[in-house]
């Protein structure tokens, strides 16, 4: 079984067994162009061929690394980064392989930021009709979104728009080019094109938006294809270039994040799966349909059929700790974790884990790249509060580190809140290492913590929605169990340190809803803009 | 005219021109001693040969190095670091010469700290008892006072405080080492012993202190000498240990920031003026007598005969930032700073000018060090609010300079707001050298901003006294506009600046008015102190 897991910069393989999801080898094909500047440097974008190149290197190089036939291999499946979308003809040769001197040709990357004012309309008009998919979304839809990015290439390159017969998210169009045949995901149709309830966004509300925008959604392709089906067979086009037998099983594409958490045996409802790395996205499961305050989205079969998916996201987690190791500690610490041979991040956790709960006396809002859950406001900014002369270093990065746990309770807190239990948090993702995090997680939250015991988290999800595309297992749930690899668990709460940040989460929880309107940070914000001209 | 500076680790003392105020040679003597430690962290003791020793080695040094003869000199003065504060024999002789064993034999020195919890009792008692004098000290009295340590050396020395005939200031003390005359000033008896419309608290509140605490007051001398008045004359051990000429006048005892005024010119109402160092102290002349919330004191005749002396403070202002840059500045900016020959904290000054007000999108609360003026609340702290994960190093610092300028803006406006007119700002103290801070400090205040144009404020306002002593000028005012050194309107506001200070100044207050009540900040200080056992 082979899983392929695109990321921004680079795509891996990695090659599975389908009794027990042993990792058998490997490869990753770094992108030759990588993420691709624009006009503005909100523009981000990305190169179909970075993509086919993936197939055609790290494929074969995995099946090589894992001493496997080919023939052994029984299917394929892919994961992408979401919303990653492009121009295609009917035929699938995407816009830029015509018209490589057009911006608007190319792949607009999950990234792109540049259609700000467009997903601004969209959300004000949506909030004034009462569109019923507003609230599945925690009440705003985001810039990086289908229909925002479709609306900025239809407004700003009206030609280029007429000759996209469709607007396909890469998840598709990469089943596309191996298969040969197109289909579109329920996942990101979902979470990422205002699928809900069997249909996108009316024909009305596109024509409130600009009357050429009516018909758009004839793009986005007809029927949906559940998750862990057979998208088709392989093509002689994709045998060749992955070096697979032509024929076997191409399964239906998917989104990293939430193909992660097939990978972490955690598709059962109460399993939240949290992918930590610069940013936090949370995936869970429900058996029912609520509508959660401040989560980025709800959608029926989005993460396994039959069920609700759930997601809900922090905007800045790792990247708030390489800030502070950035800007904020002094040389003294640096040569300290040099001569300990240590990361200046393992340094200044070492100093901190010492520490007894709350003997740093500060409280800090995690909110440096704004708050997507629960308040959708990216407008928001970081807060430190209780430094004194005494505060150390370690003692911030403890409280920045406490912040993040704190703003996860608060997701969690609203999921329980809205009927949508949480029984166990599942982390995936690159702060996995930091030991310390995951405790205080486990610590602050309540809840016994299970962490993804693989460092190829979604590549072996994709690997897992191969396995049942292909037949071998007959859906996701029993191929997760059979492959996927928790560490159920792994950190228990300690009831001391528990209580003792039930007393500092009061004061988060105080600061935050003090906060939590933005008329003082959003007054500051409208200050340095406007200084910043 | 000798003027002689007792500091906290250091004695300085100044030949200055009695005609215009010239510094002609001056002289530093650092105390073989210094700080002396006690029985706990919270103690800070010194020794009267250290004092001694600046008169035996500083003063000579200071005639030789003017090139003047001795006989020229026709009067000296001193000030103080008060409250510093030593029991005496009857006849001058400190305890400490003779009980050198004992702790509470030494002098205690203006830090020490060990008498918070007599000061406690001494505020719990005034407030539910209204003296009359409490509000004249803004609610509550330091632990660093007169009474405090005097109910510390009763309670837990009873046998030394028996033996001590006499109770007092360190000011007052090393006249009386000079002329060989007890006196006791008006303005440390003010200040820091408590003495309002001609008395000392009523032996009847003493006695509700502690039965054996009556007749202490005793203890602190009898008829207060006016400031600028002649004590007596050098004695003939003072023309020896001095080598200045037997009889000279000697002047009244006096304290290092309350001098400072008359070093600056500026003793008129309406100039305040602010010592700027680790922390600032501002002392300024009123027409009338009123109560200003949070003041430190206010002391008829406390600065120069005739107006009412108010004192107010800031607890932290250089020490947050050289805490910010001993604990948050990056290796390249100490790099950096290195590379262009200048300190950390001008190369993070030179940074952060450049930007325009605001840009920096933060607001930063200067309570690292607790808040002396106008919350007197030792248990607040710092918070900074508005940080991204583009918020640099310079940012921060720039916030923090502009928050202490923000909490001086607050002092000016109570005492404004109190019927306690303040005109002119006049600097004086170790932050003068930087002309960026200083520049923000006009901006944000919207007032002119004098300099003291002297690196020896204190002495030079001792040398005024001695002249006025003397009989050299008719009172401190004339004496200070000869001999005093200021910069009028060095720095004037801008006005486009101050109108954005104004709009960055309203989130300050908006802060400050949330967080002044101390419940979130007290709360986080009594986890950490719990934590932290």
């Amino acid at each position: 079984m082979v899983g392929v897991d695109y990321g921004t910069l680079s795509g891996r393989a990695v090659v599975v067994r389908v009794r027990d999801g042993a990792e058998l080898g490997s490869a990753v094909h770094e992108y030759a162009r990588g993420v691709i500047s624009g006009p503005t440097p909100d523009w981000a974008l990305q190169s179909p061929d970075d993509w086919r190149d993936v197939l055609r290197i790290a494929v074969p190089k995995a099946i090589e690394s894992a001493g496997v036939a080919p023939s052994e291999v029984i299917g394929i499946a892919t994961d992408f980064t979401a919303c990653t979308i492009l121009p295609a003809l009917a035929d699938g040769t995407p816009l830029s392989d015509r018209f490589p001197d057009r911006p608007h040709a190319w792949p607009k990357l999950w990234k792109h930021h540049a259609a700000q004012a467009h997903a601004d309309r969209i959300n004000e008009l949506a909030a004034a009709r009462n569109e019923p998919w507003l609230p599945r979304y925690g009440g705003k839809i985001s810039s990086e979104w289908a229909f925002a990015k479709g609306l900025q290439l239809l407004e700003e390159d009206p030609e280029l728009y007429a000759l996209a017969d469709r607007w396909i998210e890469a998840a598709d169009w990469i089943i596309w080019e191996l298969s040969g045949v197109e289909t579109r995901n329920v996942c990101t149709a979902g979470y990422k094109a205002i699928y809900q309830d069997g249909a996108y966004p009316s024909e009305e509300f596109l024509a409130a938006l600009n009357p050429e925008f009516t018909g758009f959604t004839a793009k986005l392709g007809a029927e949906l294809a559940p998750l862990g089906g057979r998208a088709g067979s392989l093509s002689a086009k994709g045998a060749e270039w992955t070096g697979l037998p032509e024929g076997i099983a191409v399964a239906v594409g998917n989104v990293d994040a939430h193909v992660t958490a097939a990978a972490a045996d955690a598709v059962r409802p109460g399993q939240m799966v949290a992918i930590m790395g610069t940013s936090t996205c949370l995936v869970m499961n429900g058996e029912t349909l609520a509508e959660v305050p401040g989560m980025c989205g709800v959608v029926r079969d989005g993460i396994v059929p039959g069920l609700w998916g759930y997601e809900a996201g922090q905007s800045a987690v790792g990247d708030i700790f390489a800030w502070f190791v950035d800007n904020n500690v002094p040389a003294s610490y640096v040569a300290d974790a040099a001569a300990a041979g240590v990361s200046v991040h393992e340094h200044l956790t070492s100093l901190a884990a010492g520490q007894a709960v709350g003997a740093h006396g500060l409280v800090a809002l995690d909110w440096f790249g704004g708050n997507r859950s629960v308040l959708v406001d990216h407008d928001l900014s970081g807060v430190v509060v209780g430094q004194t002369l005494s505060t150390k270093p370690e003692d911030v990065y403890r409280a920045l580190l406490e912040s993040t746990a704190f703003g996860c309770r608060v997701i969690v807190e609203t999921f329980e809140a809205s009927g949508v239990p949480v029984d166990e948090l599942v982390v995936a993702g690159g702060l996995l290492k930091n030991a310390f995090l995951m405790q205080t997680y486990a610590d602050v939250l309540r809840k016994p913590l299970s962490v993804i015991d693989s460092d190829q988290g979604p590549a072996l999800g994709s690997a897992i929605h191969a396995a049942v595309a292909a037949g071998a297992y007959p859906d996701i749930p029993s191929a997760a169990a059979a492959m996927g690899k928790r560490i159920a668990g792994a950190y228990t709460p300690d009831p001391e340190r528990a209580a003792a940040y039930d007393r500092l989460y009061a004061e988060y929880r105080t600061l935050h809803d003090h906060f939590a309107d933005g008329a003082v940070l959003h007054r500051l914000r409208a200050i340095r803009n406007e200084a910043s001209k």
